[in-house]
């Protein structure tokens, strides 16, 4: 079985950044099936990053290694990590990009990348995601335990998700976290909270209703239960609840965007 | 030989998602070589998708296994399809995708997937292109017969695309279906439509002219046959009848996008 | 070890143009390993696309096979060529897209592809990409040796780049060569240009200072070694001299494009 290695930046694709990434895992790791996960993010946007790295991760084959690199203050005191969790490897800057990763599997374990033995033969001041991140992704889906890439640590950087919260009898508020190339919100409620509130309500999905910019819509199973052009909310594959406007897209229809508020009711 | 698994969708490039479901088909099929045709198709346009489809799929080895995800309409009662045509498979929902593979091949065999034990091991309600179509695509570029999937059925949904029609004497008219990055005009008239209009002209490419907008230009074999900044007209690579401007864009220049009306005159 | 073919062109991923040089490639090299650069260059962008395999080509494995199509002539007496360089060999049009790889390697050798029995059955008269290079690209990476493409030949086109130029005492300038995606500026100064001029102020690299736009700003190792928001000037990863902003975009904040001449100054 090939090895596989999932890239995640923020270089773009008009410039051979993410091409001249791929060569240098590929020198490492001859045989790797390279995978796309997106490189299109919001230049140094961390959180947007965190957030594509959760929703991708558990669909990639077991022992799978993610080289995720955003934001990695090349020249800075910033640490390069390696992490092992949940039965995958990722590697990048210790700057909250592994946040939702920590946070869903509190047993990880965290290296710090040191030993310059891995690294390209010429190590730029600019492009490490070329010349550390990539060699050691490499290295690491050809079978490298991680322990050889440096000392382990105990504190890599977590950034704070914004968090559900009861905002009055029977009412629960969250913002949107990032709105999809479809339009749809995708929300900081988690699955669990939605399951918590439907518990109140005996489990019935009729039992609540979502609101966004004072529109109520239906919390619903897919898009199809609606009307073409009507919105509603549903749990996401990346498992949040989403806002959708079926065939449309709800960012525009709603005039929503990040840090948006949005409210679960229940009836 | 590795089984090849060329994916087509409107997922974008600036979320996880196509990277989730080329996820979802590595862990059915870890030695897969996976091909992105496109991924950035307008939303929901099921028409754009059936002509990426049709233009890409005869450059790839016999046996390649096609993973088309447009409008699945996930929760409503659109079939999840396989199809056999060509000595290629496909998979993707039963909305009218597949219509010009089905059109050039009458003796494809079409597939129901209904056949759960396939799909990834928890179903979402919005992604069937990660739950469903890629694992069934993974499995089928493993090996497994089309059969495996679900019952054949025999009515898969075909939209009628638009035909070139004689509009006069020596005068046939058809739409610009498609305008590509490049702004090359791909028009309805096929390579078969056009040599019959020629055989009328003793086959002599200078017995016709295309009109776009009241602009007259020469049928040419190559871009290079007219200077540049000058339109023409030739058959494109995907087997149908295009209108350029040599090294200009000529959906901006002739002021022409799909649904423009395209002559072919016989002089 | 699978054969390695990095892909480069300005077509585009909105339409199923790359997708289907892919494919070709795939028929003649089942095993290849693809590797996309960029595709997103500007259309008929010959001098982007020399920049871009400038800074990409060295990250890949030795013996890497560069697909490389920009402006490719078709209908024209514009060659196609084959290059052995370095290590690696390259495919696309003779059109000046290899420039900067034939000026760093100057025992490079050039055929020229006319051995017509390893094109695709059917060469269309729009779509080399596909019919001829992707083939040509496919074999050379199976093993096939470049002698047999077709004849050897002297006098590959090459286009003269902008290079840097004393201006006066302690004075050099050079262009703009490329704004990047992060608005990055990449001059025409190369690292020897730099490494010259900083041996006349003893290798002292606060010697020298950087003007673009009457903005005055430090030659530095890193981008965090000014703060967030200011300019610097470092040696780029691709080997040029770049100026970027902290966390910014210098071309927006300095007014700059490709022309705009950026000054060192030895202090």
């Amino acid at each position: 079985m090939r090895p596989v290695v999932a890239l995640l930046s923020d270089f773009g694709t008009q410039d051979y950044y993410v091409g001249a990434m791929k060569g240098a895992v590929l020198a490492a790791a001859p045989d790797a099936q390279l995978v796309d996960i997106a490189h299109e993010l919001p230049p140094h946007d961390v959180r947007a990053g965190a957030l594509a790295l959760e929703g991708a991760y558990t669909a990639f084959p077991a022992g799978a290694v993610f080289l995720a690199v955003v934001d990695p203050g090349v020249g800075s005191a910033r640490r390069a990590m390696a992490l092992e969790a949940g039965g995958y490897r990722f590697v990048g800057p210790d700057n909250g990009l592994f946040s939702l990763i920590l946070a869903r599997h509190p047993d990880s374990v965290a290296h710090e990348i040191t030993n310059a033995g891995l690294f390209r033969h010429e190590v730029s001041s600019t492009f490490h995601g070329r010349d550390v991140f990539a060699p050691v992704a490499g290295r690491l889906a050809q079978g490298m335990p991680v322990t050889e890439v440096g000392p382990r640590f105990a504190d890599p950087v977590v950034f704070a998700l914004a968090e559900a919260q009861a905002v009055g009898d029977s009412v629960w508020e969250a913002p949107v976290l990032h709105v999809d190339g479809f339009g749809n919100l995708v929300t900081a409620f988690t699955a669990r909270d939605v399951a918590s509130i439907l518990a109140g309500s005996g489990g019935d999905p009729n039992g609540i209703v979502v609101v966004v910019e004072s529109v109520v819509m239906p919390f619903v199973r897919a898009y199809a239960d609606v009307a073409a052009g009507q919105p509603c909310a549903l749990l996401g594959s990346g498992g949040r609840l989403e806002v959708a406007v079926h065939r449309g897209a709800a960012g525009r229809v709603l005039g929503a965007a990040p840090g948006t508020p949005v409210r679960v009711r229940r009836l």
